[in-house]
């Protein structure tokens, strides 16, 4: 594509961005705040449809509110590209929204250049968790990965305490078709969402491109070690029972452990709860959290489980105990080498700078990728600041993906 | 003395506690809730009052409401002994009390058995805290560690806010004479402390008498790591900035500088605060208190130096900055060489297990140091539990004590 493509693209992509951020689309005025079945999102699915519908594509929604648009009849063959437009509580103008807005370029630049591309645009329903708590409750509800119950019941809205299922039908969805959701695949011959990438690896290694390789399996977990509770003045240092020395021993050790086992294996530990938590008091019990990831699915177990029993043996090794308790797993989802491969290729041709990447977050993806061979784009945010009106990204390199997508695409039509 | 007068003098120490434990003494029917200018602390103040009395003591209260009972004309030579009566707001039957008991007991012996020494028995008011959230506010104001700004306007009153000031006004006291409470001193030729140990080491080497040597000086300090908050997922090891890892160093390196400082020297992280304390988050900042002590001033001040030196070059190696701060410090209290050595003497001839040690927690007697000879006595307390309505100590050790501080009162004579 030539220069002047590019910047037309930048442009339109800037001001979808600039009007997506307008009063009529965010809750705050502080931030953008936009999930399921607020007006503001509604006038959101609205600006998608309309820009598509001029463009010939047909509209519709899932039976929750999942927008599909398709310039091919249901059910033919089509390429996905697209992304979600909820956001944080508290969030910025980037994430998801500008996945969505670059997959709309993809299919303003198809139409332009006469090329007519098999197309379909997919933007899932709350993605954040921001109106139910449930992070990518849209694309779970497609893929199915939800329980009836837990629609009717469990998940209920941050503002309210009402169900999912009440909220759809007052929106005017028909919830309890939620299982024909997966139709929103029918068709699909591949996906590529693009997306911010959330992190700082582009922007400090200079890229403007993110091909992603696979997306992040997860082990959320807790450890909690009990001592005893001694007075810190009174009690010698021979005599005590101090939880804090295994968990600093294990804070060490999850580093040495993840940064061991390579492949992009991360180990964090984001929440550190003391008891009784007094300056004049040895803690009792302290837990600590654990976020352990990987796209390498026996290196990041193997991290979750050498940290388990490491921590374990340092508590015994100090006449304490430490139990290891899992929250919540989430396989690594690998991505499709021959859509990888081709957006590779067509950000070679680019001549940018760009690079093959995990991702660490995890994304709609996740749930399209066992059914539809997948792919994901990301590109920088600066300093890698998001969920947070700060967010700041550059729709010239949302125009640079664009035309990379578009060409991938191109490039993998039969 | 013999076996039987011990046993005697352990029955009526036990007496004591059990009647102090009543509903007329205690806010709370879960625990020992008693602090100044409440009735349940008036009830105790009268109940030591006619006790004294009975044994041919004049009993006075300071301006303020410290109790003091002398068996010769105020201003004559006369040896003090004591503790405080007030309680932790959740406290046991022991912290305090039984010193007081056991101090009572002494002057109950010396008659008893026609010694007729000069005795002085002062009770500090407000030793706790409770009432107005100033530790050792008695013996602080009879020490003149105070200033009549704070007495008149910063402590307040935790229950409804109002001045000390005023609540000892309304008690029927003259905080405006407050600087009179020094001559609560007057004539004193020693001064004998025993309270409950609040820790274990008695207990543990199987000792029944501690006599302690000093009591330990300490710093509260915080240290604020400043990190960076990125996605725990998104954000590999080698572009992280985490706190905690400059936490866990100083964890560690914490106690291995109290240990090679040696002397009692301890060195402890009682609070740690995460932010933002998300699972899925790493920390941007964390705080960690510490609480560092000795009797060695040299020893504890130099851990205290090290491991503010430690921090910030710990988190510089990491790019990341600490910084130290002192909240409150204390010197530490030498004791009599003269009366620890009539105390290790009187223990020694019992034949029952002792030991010199010295106290890691702050008593009344820091404030009688500086102008009287002065030393401290110990009993184990179970498991260490202190200030909890599980606090358990024996009446027999302090039936021992009370012995032991008799006959070093005695060689003390001139």
């Amino acid at each position: 594509m030539s220069g002047d493509g590019r910047e037309r693209s930048s442009e339109r992509i800037a001001r979808d961005i600039e009007t997506l951020s307008g009063a009529d689309y965010t809750l705050s005025t502080d931030a953008i705040r936009r999930y399921a079945y607020t007006s503001v999102y509604r006038n959101t699915l609205d600006y998608f449809t309309r820009a598509l519908q001029e463009l010939g594509f047909e509209v519709n929604e899932d039976p929750v509110g999942t927008l599909i648009a398709r310039n091919r009849p249901s059910g033919e063959p089509a390429f996905g590209v697209g992304s979600h437009c909820d956001s944080n509580r508290n969030g910025g103008r980037y994430d998801g929204t500008m996945g969505v807005v670059t997959a709309l370029e993809v299919c303003r630049l198809s139409a332009e250049l006469g090329l007519d591309l098999p197309l379909q645009l997919i933007s899932f329903l709350e993605e954040e968790g921001s109106g139910f708590g449930q992070m990518l409750l849209g694309s779970r509800i497609m893929a199915q990965r939800v329980t009836e119950e837990e629609l009717k019941e469990s998940f209920t809205a941050l503002d309210d305490g009402r169900s999912f299922w009440d909220h759809a039908l007052e929106a005017g969805y028909e919830p309890g078709r939620w299982r024909e959701s997966i139709h929103v695949l029918d068709g699909l011959t591949g996906w590529i969402e693009m997306h911010i990438e959330q992190a700082r690896v582009l922007q400090d290694t200079g890229n403007r491109i993110g091909v992603v390789t696979a997306i992040a399996g997860y082990i959320h977990a807790d450890v909690v070690v009990e001592g005893r509770a001694d007075h810190a003045g009174a009690t010698p240092m021979d005599f005590r029972l101090d939880p804090g020395l295994v968990l600093a021993e294990c804070v060490i050790e999850l580093e040495r452990l993840a940064r061991a086992a390579g492949k992009g294996t991360v180990g964090t530990v984001g929440e550190i709860e003391v008891h009784p938590s007094l300056i004049n008091a040895i803690p009792e019990r302290i837990r600590f959290s654990l976020d352990i990831r990987g796209v390498d699915e026996d290196a990041f177990r193997g991290v979750a489980r050498d940290i388990a029993a490491f921590a374990e043996e340092a508590a015994r090794r100090r006449a304490m105990t430490a139990h290891y308790r899992e929250r919540q797993t989430l396989s690594a989802t690998p991505l499709d080498e021959r859509i990888v491969g081709a957006l590779e290729t067509a950000a070679t041709v680019t001549g940018e700078p760009f690079m093959l990447m995990p991702s660490g977050a995890a994304h709609d993806t996740m749930c399209v990728a066992d059914h539809v061979p997948s792919a994901m784009v990301f590109v920088p945010c600066r300093d890698g600041i998001s969920h947070s009106p700060l967010e700041d990204a550059d729709p010239e390199d949302a125009a640079l993906a664009a035309e990379i997508i578009l060409a991938a695409i191109r490039s993998l039509q039969p």
